[in-house]
Formats: C-alpha cells, structure tokens, sequence
C-alpha cells in the first residue's frame, strides 16, 4: 500500500478486503552483543512510536496474513514468527474507536460509522533475530524506525506497552521449552555463550553452574566430547542443543522437554 | 438463551449484539484417578460432539466473555481458564460457512448473507478441574454431555480435534511452569502424588527420579522437613509447590521459573 489511491481504498473501503474486529501486532526483538532490543516504527503524523501490525484478508489464513503484514510493513521475511496472545481486555480493545482523536492524528476525515473505528481485538505474535543481520524498511504509514532497548520503552499507540510486556514474558518463558534462541547461536557453543545469551533475554544474572544444570536437567542442551581452543590453557567444552528435540522443535515449534 | 425467541434473535439479529468472524472455544480437561478426560457437548439436531463454545458481546472484555460463555453453556464458574492459541488458519477458520450443511445441521432456514456464515475465527482457552467436583448442565442448543478420556476423542465439530490437540500441547508444556494442577493436589504432598498427577496428564511413565529432581531444579516445588504416616515403615516426606513461585503464579497467572 503506497499511493494515495490505495490508502484512500484501505481506509474507505477496507472492510471489503480485510475482516474488521482484529488486527495483528508483531514484537519483534533483536539481540546483538548482550543487548536485547525491540523494533518499533514511528507512524506518520504522529509524534509517537508503535509496534508493526494490521488487518487480515477476508481469505486469509491467519499464520499467512502475519508474515504477508511484518513483510509489507518492514521488509523483514524469514524469520520464525510465534502466536502469543489475543489482546481483548483493556479499554483500547473493548470500546470503538474516537473519531475525533482518529482524525487529528492521521490527518483523515472519516464517515462516523467508518470501518477503522469499530471495536478491534488483536493477536500478538513475536520473534527474536539478530538484528544486525536482518534490513527494516518502512512503508507509506510509517516515517522511521528503531531499535529500542527494551528496558527503555517509551510509550506507545494503545495498548503496545502491555503487548510488548505480554511477549517479553512468553519468550523469558519459552526459551525454556522452546527452540529460541538457536538461531542466535553457532552450531556448537560453550557454555559462556549460551548463559550470556540467556542472560541478556531475561535480563538478569544466572547463576552459571545452576543454569547448566537446569538446561540439561530439561533435556535442552547436551555437552560435547569437544573442546574449543580459544588461547593458552583456555579450551572450554562445547556444547549443542539436544538433536532429537532440535529436530523435533524445528518441525513441531516446540521443544517437548517433558 | 433458553426460549426459542431468544434463539430466533440470535441466530437473526446476533450480530447486533455479538462481534462477528470470532468465537470462543474451550477445552475444559478432567482429572481423577489417574486419567485425563475433556469435556464434549452433543449440539441438538446433531449426531456429534463438540466443545462447548459461543460469541463475544460487543462491548464485552474477552475474558469477562470466556467465564460468561462457559457459564451459559456448562453452568461451570470458579475454574481458571487460560487462553492458549487463535485458530485461523484450517480451512473452516478461512472460508465462509456453508448454508446448505448449516441448514441441515441445526433445522433452520436462514438467508444467504446471514452473519453465522461469516469467517470465523477461534480463540481457545483450556482448564484443568477435579471433574467429580463440578456439575455440568446444559442449555439451549445442546442435549448431552460426556466427559471423554483424551485418547478417545471422537471426531468434533469443524477444527475442534486440532483445537483439543492444541489445548492438550499447551496443558502438557505448561504443567512445568504454570500454576496447573495445584488446584488437584492437597496443600502437602507426597511425591508419588505428583508423580501420578504428572504421568496422568503428560500421558506418559515418567523416570520418578529425574521427575523429583527437574521439578526441584525447575523451583517449581520444595520438600518440607516433614513426613506423612501412612503405615508401619512408611513414612514419606512432604513437598509443596514452592511458596514465592505459587503466590506470584496465583497472582499473575505464571510461575517464573526463570
């Protein structure tokens, strides 16, 4: 969507396209050299900072629309994009939207009955990349974007915050269980790289000895009969993830550790 | 909704007072005596099973929502629910509905455009009670219920066998870091209490060794310095869920075992 024509379309004529009532939000976070960080775009017109998201075509298989949508907002494919939450409760999710605050933030005159005001509920999904590799452009709503430290949020559109804070939450959760994570890592990793990468996702200190034992203990992480050199009298152990839930999770989605 | 009147409106003039293309599904899991079961409704005029199920009120928070539903359908209330995934990606969760089957199906004669055959999408919740605790009754649209073991599920209504599927993944991965099962044991237990809750539901024999050990590494339960007289020379020791974890799981719904 990038004329005037096709937003004029979108924003008069949209409900013949997409399903109103739900919309699709992405927390998409980045991890680079023990910082975790969270793509947030600036939408036009407006002085604020909001999450990727929008609406699902009428025939549209839900997981297809999610990656069609961070796509044409960002330029972001490939990446393993997880389901986490269907937003229902807060006030932005019950009431119908304002008219008035509609228009003095886009900039748009809309009919009071227009499609983008009814009552919209919304289905997080999130994924975790390497920031450094991957190459965000934005689209015709939207004027820039940013990696934020998500430890330095600022407030957003609606009820992102609370979006944000659900995915942060299920991916601390996950990367227990689930295959986050893997790939951030090379192939095979010592124990220091991966307790760092823990670390930094769940933004707190692990103790190192616990931590090895807890991922081996769920079955996550295996050692190797292989040593790294890496300097005189420093050659630490590697390790990998467990082959069989690897595999498993890379099919499945789900590491199944019980 | 239990007069035929009240159905009439529905089934004709529901949309003004329910959002459409979105239901609740809910997959309502049975625990006692070592099995696992689900509960299913026979729909009336149907020869099959499904979950219980039903719309959002306009101006209704989704949760507020999921207990209302349930209530309505299964008189069940004071159980914990927990939303787990949004289905729209099977061929019922993207496709209108058809008329013909839907007039075979319920006996009713409806126009064309009617808002029930719209694209539905579905979002689940699931909970786990002791189903020798709770009485069921149903309303209106259905005229039995069975609480069925979970490996025996018959085929259900649309996508419901990949949502039970779905339900039984997420109980399964969330017994190890969720306040489920709590509700099952008594305040102190024996590990071979646990140990058989656990196999129940994961629906496997678990090593009670290692079990014991990754839910203590997990800090998901502790052993008290206090034993269970339960016969000459039998004298095991107690365990109860670890008591900073459940107080915060009981208040946000999450044990951070990280």
């Amino acid at each position: 969507m990038n004329s005037e024509e096709e937003v004029n379309h979108f924003v008069h004529n949209g409900h013949q396209d997409y399903l109103p009532h739900i919309t699709i939000d992405f927390a998409i976070f980045g991890y680079q050299q023990q910082q975790l960080k969270i793509l947030l775009l600036k939408w036009k017109g407006q002085n604020g900072w909001g999450l990727p998201g929008g609406f699902i075509q009428r025939r549209e298989p839900l997981s297809e629309a999610a990656y069609r949508i961070l796509q044409e907002r960002t330029s972001l494919s490939d990446l393993f994009l997880q389901q986490f939450y269907l937003f229902g409760d807060s006030p932005y999710r019950v009431r119908e939207r304002n008219p008035k605050e509609f228009t003095e933030r886009f900039g748009l005159e809309l009919e009071a009955d227009n499609w983008l005001f009814e009552r919209t509920l919304s289905i997080g999904y999130f994924a975790l990349v390497d920031y450094t590799k991957v190459t965000v452009q934005t689209d015709f709503f939207t004027e820039d974007y940013q990696w934020w430290d998500v430890e330095e949020i600022p407030p957003l559109l609606f009820d992102q915050n609370e979006v944000v804070e659900k995915a942060l939450l299920t991916l601390r959760l996950q990367i227990y269980h689930q295959p986050i994570g893997y790939n951030l890592l090379p192939e095979k990793f010592t124990l220091p790289e991966i307790h760092t990468l823990y670390e930094t996702i769940l933004g707190k200190k692990l103790d190192q000895r616990n931590f090895a034992k807890k991922l081996m203990a769920l079955g996550l992480i295996q050692k190797l009969n292989e040593q790294r050199s890496i300097g005189a009298h420093r050659s630490p152990f590697l390790y990998q993830f467990e082959k069989e839930n690897y595999e498993r999770a890379l099919k499945e989605g789900v590491v199944h550790t019980y």
